[in-house]
């Protein structure tokens, strides 16, 4: 029931500490304009993503697809003039003034937390941006607060609305952190399409029949095929390509956050997104603002443990709750290392030495 | 591609004028207790879901099962001292004092709302309220005034969290409306589960297998057999009974929604819900606190005309953008009449009767 199946083999992978892999991805970008805050804090997205096997959104998948041409070709902005554009007491529109997107996005969740609070709550819409890396990074922020953090992002189009057969929205994340006592936090961080793209990329790789819900050829039609070339499928929203199965409501999220994110920042819908200029949403609220966080933090304990004590389905052997793996797969990493594709490593390698600095992994 | 297996058949049905509906509601509602302005508003909710096609949360569904035997039995307080435990600039924590749902739900949609007036946007989160309605009506309370809403509630447990096969999670509602400047407003209104609890029973009825995603057996098993008795089978979260196909996603959501509606209140998640002792969360964001609110309207009847455009998958002869069905539904039921199934009218007939007054319809 678990997608092990989509993991890399064992023997393709070599474990590096995740503080070596910080510093080297630190130090590329560093060498590649961003100052050295900036650097070290987009490192520390990725690496955490890392971390918590979120590898869709890690060093593995962007570093190199991503940061580095855009770092390059000076798409990236180094030196943004990030700036509010407007704001009320508790919301504000930012523009990125196409930063990198890990430094606009902490720039505006810290906002929405200084907002949160001042008055209880607080929303932050941003235009002219580019690919922040893991959604969940931005939620998690608010969690050391007693608040609970929110983070969407518009992304290229990838996926049908339901009834559709072209890409029309983004894999749009959403993601929800919220503040526990003694439990891992609970923290969300799903796209809207069933599955990532990287997903369909990597079991396209396996050979092995796509399960039911991910994909449609270019004419609409649902298929499990691994074998239909990348341009000639697309991504269905979560729920599938019928609304039996419930199609329109991961259709209807994608919407949602293009809403927050594109619609009222002024950045445009998925179909505005070029390369990666993008439209982000973050939110805060205050647990306070509504009751006692030791309270509320309490209560969140109790449910993950009812929730957890679920008597279990034919077929399974745990139910989890939302971030509970990424925070154990999170513990194992930091004590035993992330385990990096060998190609990767060659690259990151190649990479140091193009830049004038040693790897150090 | 549409679900019309599950719609009541014609001679099943008297079209009746929703203004004559509102009134045999409100009538009863009164006799039964509920001041005139809280009756009328209680039928306004009902009575909306029933012109837009939201037959599980109309009149047919719930006036009998739930409404009035709760007011008969005096489980619903008629008149409640609703009142704000806590607060902030932009949040507001209520008590519902075990009120009527749509009263105590337009109670904390406005407050929310004149927060969000006076700061840019407002939360308000309920506890000890009941079964409020279709969530999409609160939400909409927000077009009106250019604002974003939101409305989720907490309900029942039916709903199994992946990997689990005891229900644990309500099919716990996510609305949120959109304005728009000449289309019809985007209104997305779902549990959720796949499908709701009342979608089973009808397919039940009908004895035709059931769509894959919908529920499983009480081994957790997911199922197709549209003979398994009430007692014997659980609902499935969006995306189903397995991880690849996302059930991890909708069991998140509906967390979230406990999370906001329940645990942020004090209410407790969907566990602590005996018999309709609610949670709600509501949400408002003033479109003009993050930019004009024309331009976005603007924006927003492109994007929806955009997503209307997109070249149709094999087999479908529309893509609808959330809310659209249900406008043009109700459009036509104001024009001509909502069926309603005639048991329910002998009920309603009957109803009045007891309660000394003619029906009407």
């Amino acid at each position: 029931m678990t997608m092990s199946w989509l993991k890399m083999k064992a023997e393709e992978a070599e474990y590096v500490d995740h503080r070596a892999l910080h510093a080297v991805i630190s130090r590329a970008f560093q060498k590649l304009g961003l100052p050295p805050g900036e650097a070290d804090l987009s490192a520390e997205v990725l690496v955490l993503a890392d971390l918590r096997g979120v590898d869709s959104h890690g060093v593995q998948n962007s570093v190199r697809n991503i940061y580095v041409p855009q770092l390059r070709s000076g798409k990236i902005n180094v030196s943004p003039n990030m700036r509010v554009v407007h704001e009320t007491p508790s919301t504000a529109t930012v523009d990125g003034h196409n930063g990198m997107g890990m430094v606009v996005g902490r720039y505006a969740m810290n906002l929405a937390m200084e907002k949160a609070r001042q008055v209880g709550c607080g929303f932050v819409s941003v235009r002219n941006s580019n690919h922040y890396g893991m959604a969940g990074y931005y939620a998690m922020m608010a969690l050391p607060h007693d608040m609970i953090g929110m983070s969407l992002t518009t992304a290229r189009s990838s996926v049908v609305p339901l009834g559709g057969r072209e890409p029309r929205l983004g894999t749009n994340p959403i993601a929800v952190a919220v503040p526990t006592m003694d439990e891992p936090p609970f923290v969300f961080d799903v796209a809207t399409s069933t599955v990532a793209a990287q997903k369909v990329a990597i079991a396209s790789i396996s050979g092995r029949e796509l399960p039911d819900g991910w994909i449609a050829d270019r004419e609409g039609r649902p298929s499990n095929d691994p074998k239909l070339p990348r341009d000639q499928r697309v991504l269905l929203p979560l729920g599938g390509g019928t609304r039996e199965g419930g199609g329109h409501k991961g259709y209807g999220l994608a919407v949602i956050v293009d809403v927050f994110s594109g619609m009222l920042s002024g950045a445009g819908w998925s179909m505005d997104v070029e390369g990666y200029n993008c439209g982000h949403f973050f939110g805060a609220w205050r647990v306070d603002a509504f009751r006692p966080a030791d309270e509320f933090k309490r209560d969140m304990d109790r449910m993950i443990r009812d929730l957890r004590a679920t008597p279990l389905a034919a077929g399974f052997d745990r139910v989890y709750v939302a971030g509970e793996p990424d925070h154990e797969m999170e513990q194992e990493r930091r004590a035993h290392g992330i385990p990096i594709h060998k190609d990767v490593l060659t690259y990151l390698r190649k990479l140091a030495g193009e830049l004038g600095f040693e790897p150090g992994i």
